[in-house]
C-alpha cells in the first residue's frame, strides 16, 4: 500500500489524525533509562509500543539522531515499527532540499536506508530538487509551506504578485508539482487562519501540522481550520508533550495517556 | 581563528579561490579502490592530500555520506583534514534549514559531530532557525540565496515588493541577520547576471558559488560577476569535473591537474 492510502486507512479505521514525533533528547530520559548503551533506541520502541494504536503516523527527527551519532537507532526503530506496527507510517522530518543528483543520494538516505514512508522536504530550490523524491511511487513527501516559528513570516509571508509565497508553495503541491499524487504540505498550528487560506487552495492535500502540545497551537481552532470536508487530511504533531509526559519509571504508561488525550481532543472538533 | 578569516588566508596568502567538493560516488571510484572496506575515506583522503595547497576550503556534501552509511568517514576525514591540512576549512554543505531546538541539534551535528567550520543552510525558515549555527563564533555559515538548478526559478525569481526573493535573501544576510559576521551566501554559477546583482547588494560578504566544472558556469563570467573590488570574497566551487579527472590509478594526480587548471583559470580573471 502507497503512503497516502496507508495514512488515509489510519484516519478513516483507526480514527486518529495525531502523529507522535520522535525528538529523544537523552537529557529528558528517565533515569533508569540512561544506564543502557542503546538508551535512545530503547526510549522510542517504547514510546512507539506504548502508543501504536492512538496514531496515524510516527514523525522522527532526524537531527536529534544524527547529532549524538545514533543513526543505527534510527535504523533499527524504524525497522521496528515496519515488523510491529506494519500499518503505521513513518515520515522522517528531515526538511532536505538540495539539487537532482545531490537529492537523490538523500531519497536513498530516507526511503532506501531509513525506510522511511515519507519524508519533509524545503522547496526553495524548486521541482526539480522534489523530483527524485517522487521517483519512489509508494512513498510521500511533505513540503516546507507555513512553519510556525517566529521566522517563518521573513521569507514565507512576503507577498508575490498579489499572493503570499507560502500560497505560491501551496498551489504547486497542489497542482504541478503534485505529478502522482505523492505530495503534502507542512503547516503550522500557530497560524490557524493561514492553515484554513492553505486548506482552501489544496482541496484534499494532507497536511503535517506540527505545533500543538509545546509550541503552543490551539487544538481546536487547529483541527477546524486544517481537515477536509470529511474530517480528515491532517497529520497533527505532537513531540515533547508526549514524549516527556513522564520521567519516572511509567514514562511509556504516561506517553500513552497524554497521547490519548491529545487523540481524543482532536477527534472532539473533526467533521463527521 | 575564525572561518571568515581562514578563508580571506587562503584567498590572499595561498592565492586561491578554488574550492574541491567532495561528493564521493563509489560507481566513479578506480577499480583498485573498491576493493578497500574504507574506499570512501580512502578516496576522499588522496584527493584532499593532492589538492589542499591548491584549495580556499573543501566542502563534502553530506548526502554522499549519509546515503551509504559512511559517517564515520565523513567524521574521519574532517579530521584528517584538521590534522594535515590545518589551514584548510571545510563548509560542510548539508543544506539543513528547521526552528531552533532542531537546529541546535543540526548545529551540533555539523560543529561538535564533525567539526566543519562552516556550514550550508535553508533560508526558508526564517532567521531564528539560523541562530542556533551563529551561537558558535568561530564557525560560518553559508545561506542557499539563488540556486543553479533549473527549479532555482520556482521561488527565488518570485517579485517580492520591488524585488526578487533571492534578493531579499541577500539583503537580509548582509544587514539584520549577520549580526556577528559569520554569514556568506550560496550563488550559482549559471546565473553571471544574478551573482553580480548579489554582489552589489552584499558588499564584501563572502559566497560560496557552485556550478563551474560538470555544472557547466562559465568561469570567467563568474569570476567578473562575483569577486570582490580587491578580487576576493568568492569560494568557486567544482566537485565531479575534479574529483573524477582521472579513474586510473592515477586519479589523485589526475585530480590534482584539474584542480590546478581550474585555480589558475580562476586567478586569470581576478582583479589585483
Amino acid at each position: 500500500m502507497n503512503f497516502i492510502d496507508m495514512l488515509a486507512a489510519r484516519w478513516r479505521t483507526d480514527d486518529t489524525l495525531l502523529a507522535v514525533g520522535l525528538d529523544p533528547d537523552p537529557a529528558r530520559f528517565p533515569p533508569h533509562l540512561l544506564e543502557r548503551p542503546d538508551a535512545i533506541f530503547e526510549f522510542c520502541r517504547s514510546i512507539v509500543d506504548a502508543t501504536a494504536d492512538l496514531v496515524c503516523a510516527f514523525k522522527p527527527q532526524i537531527a536529534y539522531f544524527a547529532s549524538t551519532r545514533a543513526e543505527d537507532a534510527l535504523e533499527r526503530l524504524v525497522a521496528h515499527i515496519r515488523a510491529r506496527h506494519p500499518a503505521v507510517p513513518v515520515i522522517l522530518d528531515a526538511k532536505r532540499g538540495d539539487i537532482g543528483s545531490t537529492a537523490e543520494h538523500y531519497a536513498r538516505e530516507a526511503f532506501e536506508r531509513y525506510r522511511a514512508h515519507a519524508v519533509t522536504l524545503s522547496p526553495y530550490m524548486g521541482f526539480d530538487s522534489i523530483q527524485p523524491y517522487l521517483a519512489y511511487p509508494d512513498r510521500g513527501a511533505f513540503l516546507l509551506c507555513r512553519t510556525s516559528n517566529a521566522g517563518g513570516n521573513d521569507l514565507q509571508m512576503l507577498d508575490a504578485g498579489g499572493e503570499r509565497v507560502f500560497e505560491r508553495v501551496a498551489r504547486l503541491a497542489a497542482s504541478t508539482w503534485n505529478t502522482n499524487g505523492q505530495l503534502g504540505l507542512v503547516v503550522g498550528a500557530t497560524f490557524p487562519a493561514e492553515l484554513a487560506r492553505v486548506r482552501a487552495l489544496v482541496g484534499d492535500l494532507p497536511l503535517l501540522v506540527p505545533g500543538i502540545g509545546a509550541q503552543g497551537g490551539d487544538v481546536e481552532a487547529t483541527v477546524r481550520a486544517g481537515q477536509t470536508s470529511r474530517g480528515v487530511g491532517m497529520v497533527v504533531n505532537s513531540s515533547r508533550a508526549i514524549l516527556y509526559a513522564g520521567q519516572g519509571a511509567d514514562f511509556a504508561e504516561r506517553a500513552r495517556g497524554a497521547a490519548q488525550a491529545a487523540r481524543d481532543e482532536i477527534n472532539r472538533y473533526r467533521l463527521r
